[in-house]
């Protein structure tokens, strides 16, 4: 059997994966990196970058049948709608493999299996064995989801990639667990024109959301005649005689039993080790999690493990960020100071974006707290899209100026989102944010006015008598 | 005739006007806003707000043309676009008359004219006449247009005005000025289907805008059939008798006379003082403008000038600004050092989102400069909005890594410059931004990706071997 050598063995071609491998064959490692099946991961194929094609497509379907000045006959091919998320998947793919070979990186397609703290067998897809001798190595392998014992089957009982591949649109469609994917696909099958039922067990949908924010997502929701239930467990989905799914349901009233086309499981997501065979490296977990310590490194020291392999939270920029962080360590490049920021996103419709404390949890840390609160409706540019639904919402340290938490409703929040977060890695103070000129007539002025509004300055809002 | 009293008399409602208004009553002073004619100024009525209006719906339209999973027959109406704008336009100003009262601004219809330093005189729209003494004064007037001696008719011969009233669609339409409203303007009747002539006398189009974008810029209009003429002057314009118009045009290839349906003029912009009695007052001129120094006070102790009424750039933003720091300077508040950076925004198809120093205008500064370029290309959340055309440039110190510039061509590059602006206002250098989490998938990581990309960092860009 042939033995290759590298400086960095990558196992796993996600966004954490194939990031890490290019900035290390960036710096000049000899970098292999190991893709057992698609490049790109869930991520790419079967999360972020297909749901927001099917965001973007279905939206503007909405926007179309509610229209002031369009009119007639529309059809909507379903069909094509797949196609164009599938060339968008396929053209990423190839891009990324693109992006492999044009700076340096090895390629190999297989699978990869610890046999020490610097060796691993590689089974490739073509049925050859290799071993590789390696300097350093990154865990990148991702995670699975988990539905509670529920058995999924692609026909009545889906799994987010059945909801994605978007074969047909059923009448009636319940949805478990309201959490961000859950809601994308409330979005993405309601302007289908699917009857929505979300359920979630925790007493909120959006759990991770701000409380607030994540109510007036659910009256907004509720609005559009998609019925949300909290606090509610699902006992079992089985297949009923009309080729649907009946669901038992557990809450506060007691058990009830709904029905619907088709349920769509969104799951829970885990780190995922098989095959890795992780006692040969000397590896140790911390629950189900491998532990990891500075730098994003293992147990064994020159092992790394991020993204979703490094447990939650399951963010594809956190993935990516751990894969920086990791080969800046094992490079010997000093560490940074200080936490690092990740916000949290929702693309449906309305979008979310949120990072760092609510007021609540800024609050118990004993320092008086300001709230800079601004809403869409006082926006020139919102105005301007037909889409003046959300708001801003600073919170800070009412001493310092300090930015403690930014947390955002409304068209482009999970754009408007970084303005917060280069904000706050790089403390910019409320003040700073106040002698910056948004242009005009942009969403961004919003957070601009949320600052103002901290310090009562807010010129486009009404402090009384206008109920937002 | 009464005589008021206030602490601040504001003459003109346009956005400068009405924000130091509301501005000023907030911290406490005593305040009439007197404006002629439209609250909102030549933005909200006439301006930003109508062409937004205007751009999203055609851009709508362009999309469901385009579209590659609807089909069908679609009737767009005119009138209804027309409508939805004029509501945006009424529900905008009734808005900031609501925002006015509840901040307590008295707000005067009619036309203000100075009687002394610290006296006007009014005439309200129902002929009455007033007399104001005000300790101090900010002169908000705004601008008008200048169209060159052409005979503007609002028939064949349009300004900008008559375009945004949206009477017809015309067959052709000529478009005398490629600045960002020129753009705008072709961008929008493109979409409705007109055959559009660009000119433009400068040697580019978008002469204020990075000439990089700008030529970028010029290669996407013309490969949309959009004609582009540049160092070409409009010599005449006349109605013709096949009721459109003919306009004879002087460029390097001698005389040339071209026809169209319409053609529309967009003007130069100068400072309006139409009725102020500027001498009362004892104010001076800068040439064509009102002299002012720190603050936006003029010559006259008490007196500021904001907004297009102290000249270029003629930019809303820029009012808002200066408004504010006007309002502070004449309550006594120590102003902040250094410059304030206005950013230039087309909001046309493509968007330009551009703020400060050229690679060539940094390096003329004798620093050794970087530059980072991230195309959109390799941007996972333009792809799946199916728009992957442009770019992000940030030019920066080589020696600091302080951010002198960035400008960006493509989807939402009008909100993204807000990251620039934020980022160079505060002084937040190159490695700030590669510190931050940008989330995935958005538009924003451009803006990361050309902050990786001035150290040969950038992960979704191939540096050999691709034409971007």
């Amino acid at each position: 059997m042939a033995t290759k050598e590298c400086d960095l063995l990558v196992i796993g071609g996600g966004p954490g994966g194939y990031t890490s491998a290019m900035r290390a064959a960036q710096k000049g490692l000899k970098t292999i990196l190991v893709e057992r099946r698609d490049l790109g991961g869930t991520c790419l194929n079967r999360g972020c970058i297909p749901s927001k094609c099917l965001i973007q497509d279905t939206l503007m379907i909405s926007a179309v049948r509610n229209s002031p000045f369009m009119k007639g006959d529309m059809k909507v091919s379903l069909k094509r709608i797949a196609e164009r998320k599938n060339l968008v998947i396929e053209g990423s793919r190839s891009w990324v493999e693109r992006l492999l070979a044009g700076k340096n990186v090895t390629l190999v397609r297989g699978e990869a299996s610890f046999t020490g703290k610097n060796s691993a067998e590689l089974k490739t897809s073509d049925r050859n064995q290799e071993q590789i001798s390696f300097s350093k190595a990154i865990i990148a392998t991702g995670g699975v989801s988990n539905y509670d014992g529920f058995a999924v089957d692609g026909e009545t009982l889906w799994t987010t990639e059945d909801a994605l591949a978007l074969k047909a649109v059923p009448r009636s469609l319940a949805i478990v667990g309201a959490g961000s994917r859950g809601v994308e696909f409330a979005s993405i099958y309601h302007n289908l024109g699917t009857k929505i039922i979300l359920i979630e067990k925790e007493n909120r949908i959006l759990p991770r959301i701000h409380p607030s924010l994540a109510n007036r997502y659910r009256k907004i929701l509720t609005e559009r005649k998609i019925t949300v239930m909290t606090r509610t467990h699902v006992l079992s989905a089985n297949r009923n005689e009309e080729k649907g799914v009946t669901l038992t349901l557990q809450n506060e009233r007691g058990k009830e039993e709904i029905k619907a086309e088709k349920a769509l499981l969104t799951g829970f997501r885990r780190p995922c080790y098989s095959g890795l065979n992780l006692e040969s490296a000397g590896l140790s977990l911390n629950g189900e999690t491998l532990y990891y310590g500075i730098g994003m490194q293992t147990n064994t020291e020159g092992i790394y493990v991020i993204g979703d392999a490094a447990g939650p939270p399951y963010l594809a920029h956190k993935a990516i960020a751990q894969a920086i962080a990791a080969v800046d360590h094992l490079l010997g490049k000093p560490l940074e100071g200080g936490p690092v920021l990740f916000p949290v996103c929702v693309w449906g419709d309305p979008e979310i974006g949120s990072l760092g404390l609510t007021e609540e949890e800024a609050q118990e840390s004993g320092s008086p707290v300001k709230v800079g609160e601004f809403h869409y409706v006082g926006n020139g540019r919102s105005g301007t899209m037909g889409n003046s639904q959300g708001l801003v919402k600073i919170v800070s340290d009412a001493k310092t100026g300090k930015v403690l938490g930014v947390h955002i409703l409304g068209p482009q929040a999970t754009e408007l989102i970084s303005l917060a977060t280069l904000v706050m890695q790089n403390g910019v103070d409320v003040a700073g944010i106040k002698r910056t000129v948004f242009p005009h007539p942009t969403l961004s002025e919003t957070f601009y006015e949320a600052a103002l509004a901290t310090d009562g300055e807010a010129i486009h809002m009404l402090l009384e008598g206008f109920e937002y």
